[in-house]
Parts: structure tokens; sequence; C-alpha cells
């Protein structure tokens, strides 16, 4: 499959120690899939620096895109913006675009746009805001790496800023049939088919329901066509 | 903080779709937390010899212990065992012990023990068995690698029959504080309160109730007497 390749690098001490669960990854794997571009690599890391650059800088050479989540607000923990500028090899400031849309938003609420508020305005030199919304603080696009919130509805917001610019690839379809045996039972025959279609991806995700062993028997791939034919034969396999 | 570390691979093409929502990692990130081993790094990658050789291979010897979730089934598609062992230069086959365990298990059900299950005793050459309790088919154990199923309620049991035989640290704590604000009107005094404490990790998290913003101020670290003394500083200031 040659369609385009993402990762995505959530950075947060929240979701390590069991505190928040990331739902991000998945809004975003889901978004991703819809528009033909493979989530290939994700990544959890704490709130420090080293950490962040390294992840960042080891994902970007790597993947046509990468999407990070967290660590971009206005206190003492939110360290992302100034890590991404670190791993670009770049300056970072307070920069006049992202200072003017603050300050209008914080005239418009009456809210005092105070010392934290306008470190929010912190933006790597080089990049491009990514338009929020829902709360006026933006996120940026430095290279080939988007930088986003944490919340998890500017992170939607966010992300519905980014994907337009996006080129995606064809459409990752899939298709799949729940069968009531268990793995065991059907991992000979799907293998088969498996091999007979070297061009789909298939997989089996077993789950029990009412003491009983089931699987959900899944063919991915890129051409209809050829998951019809698939599907065609799993059905006359199993059905 | 001195506490033992831990990282966590999830292997999944399932998980990179958005096929499927990854609850392991929260799972883990839980036990781990309340037995002071701190979860330090996630990763996320495809079912992909090389993606899962390379990760584990970046994770064992920079964290103390790593957990694996997926890919140990019966199918075609579960390579997680041939991976590890590669990663580990050593042999696999289909193990005596493991197959006993098997074996028994079937006779049991009355279900034929076919080629398929018994893939599932492919167990790498030095490794030691993780009890599975749900469905019998072991994880195991290699160096400081436990290798673990995705079905959510088996790595779960899976996860029981490991943290026993780990050391963990100074369980680590948290307490917290919700305040009815907006993070940038408690930046300034909450950063400060942190480089009074440089000991204990806080944080900040936004979140929107009834279209106001308000924030949960995280204090976490080992020492109950330090947690208590900020604890009551940020209710000074903000309660």
């Amino acid at each position: 499959m040659t369609n385009p390749t993402a990762a995505m690098l959530v950075i947060g001490d929240e979701i390590l120690s069991g505190r928040t669960r990331d739902g991000n990854t998945h809004y975003l794997a889901g978004q991703l899939t819809q528009i033909g571009i493979r989530l290939m690599e994700v990544r959890v890391v704490a709130d420090e620096a080293e950490a962040i650059i390294e992840a960042v800088n080891a994902l970007r050479v790597r993947w046509d895109t990468v999407f990070t989540s967290g660590g971009i607000g206005p206190t003492h923990d939110d360290i992302t913006a100034e890590a991404i500028a670190a791993a670009f090899g770049v300056g970072i400031s307070q920069r006049a675009d992202a200072l003017a849309l603050l300050q209008a938003h914080y005239d418009r609420s009456g809210l005092e746009f105070n010392e934290a508020r306008r470190r929010m305005a912190r933006i790597p030199d080089g990049a491009a805001l990514i338009d929020n919304p829902v709360s006026i603080a933006p996120g940026f696009t430095i290279g080939n790496v988007h930088v986003m919130a944490g919340v998890p509805n500017i992170f939607a917001a966010m992300v519905a800023s980014v994907l337009p610019t996006l080129t995606g690839g064809a459409p990752l379809l899939s298709q799949s049939l729940r069968v009531n045996r268990g793995e065991g039972e059907i991992a000979g025959p799907f293998g088969a088919l498996a091999a007979e279609f070297p061009d789909l991806s298939m997989g089996s995700y077993p789950f029990t329901q009412n003491g009983a062993f089931g699987t959900n028997l899944v063919i991915r791939g890129s051409d209809p066509a050829r998951l019809d034919a698939a599907m065609t034969k799993l059905c006359g396999l199993f059905a």
C-alpha cells in the first residue's frame, strides 16, 4: 500500500500515571483512516523536554506527517512548544500574530491578558498557526509536525483545521465478519485466505460473550473489488 | 524520584486503524502507579516484525520493565512471539510446558487441539510462562519483557500474574484540587508553587463545564508529608 503515513505523539504525565485515559489517538486514527492516511506509530511520553525532543525527531523523519497532543497551555508544565522548537533547532518567541488573536479574544471576554495567557502565544520561528475555534489559543505546524492541544474538544477542532491541508490516499476500506467460533477454529482457513490475498490485510479479534468465544474477522485494503472478492470467499468459509 | 520505571508496547493494526480503542495502557498505568512503578513511555506499532523488534529493543534497554499487549493468538497475524525471539536473538519453538497446558485444556473442553491452537505454545527459548487463568494460552517473560495478550480481560489477568513478581517503589501519591477558574488565571501562582516544591510534580488539566472553564490541579509525589504541605498551600491560594 502506498498511502501516506502518519504518527501520533501524546505528551502528558497524566496519561502515563493513569489519571487520564487518552482518547485523542483513537479519534485521530478514525479520522486518518477515512482520508486514506495510515497511522503507523503512536508514542506517549512524559512532560519532559528531552523525551519530547527525541520522540518528535524520531517520528518526523520516519513518517510523512506527525501529530502531537498536549502541553501547549499557559502553565509551567506546558513545555511542548519549547521542546518542538529545540527539536527543529529554531528559536521561539511570543509571536505577534498569535498575540493579536489572543489579545482580541481577551478584550472581548473582559479577562485580563496576563503573562500566563501570553505564554500561549509562544510559537517556534517559521511555524504556521493552527486555527482553534474553541478557545482561540492556536496550535502550530512546523515542517511536517502539527502541534495541538490535549483537551479533547480542542484537539478535535484543530484536527479539523489541519486535515484539509493534507494529501490523503485511496480510502482505507474494511469489511468484517463476526463468527461464533474461537480463533483456534478459524485460524487455518483464515490464514490460507490471507495468503491468497497478499494485497489485503486480514486480522482476527477474539471476544467472549455470555461465556462463549467468538471472533471478528476483519479485511482491510484500498481496492473495493479485491475486498469484495475476499469477503465473498470469507463468507463461504465461515458464514 | 527513584522509583522503578516501565514502558508499554501495544501491538496491533486494529488500534492504529481506529477500529479498536486501546484500554490496556490505561489499565496498566493505574496498576503500576499503585505499586510505585513509573510508566515512562508507551508505543503502539503495527503487526509487523520489524516494527515490533525495533520498539521492544529500544524500550527494554531504556526502562526497567517492558510490558507488551497483543499478537500472541493462533492466527496468521499473531507474530509477536517470533518478533520477541528475534529481538532477543534466541530460537522459538512449540514448547513442551506450554503444549501440556493447552493439551489438558482442550482435552477438558472436548475441542480439537489443532495446528492453529498449537501455535499458541510457541515460546522463545529461555522465557518463563505467564499464567493465563482466563483462556489458558500463556504469555511469557523473557529478560525484562513481559509479553501478554491483547484481549482486555486476559491482559488484566496476566498483569495480575506478573505484578507480584516485580519490585515496586514508594507508592506514587497524588492529590488534586478542582477550581472554577481557567488555567490562564491560576498559572502564575501555581507555577511559583511548583518551583517551591521541586521534589513534587504539579500539573494542571483544564476542562469546560456548562460553557465555563475550570482546571484540575494535581500534585504528585512519594512523600506524604511534602504532598500535604503543598496541598495546604495550594488550597490557600485557590480554594
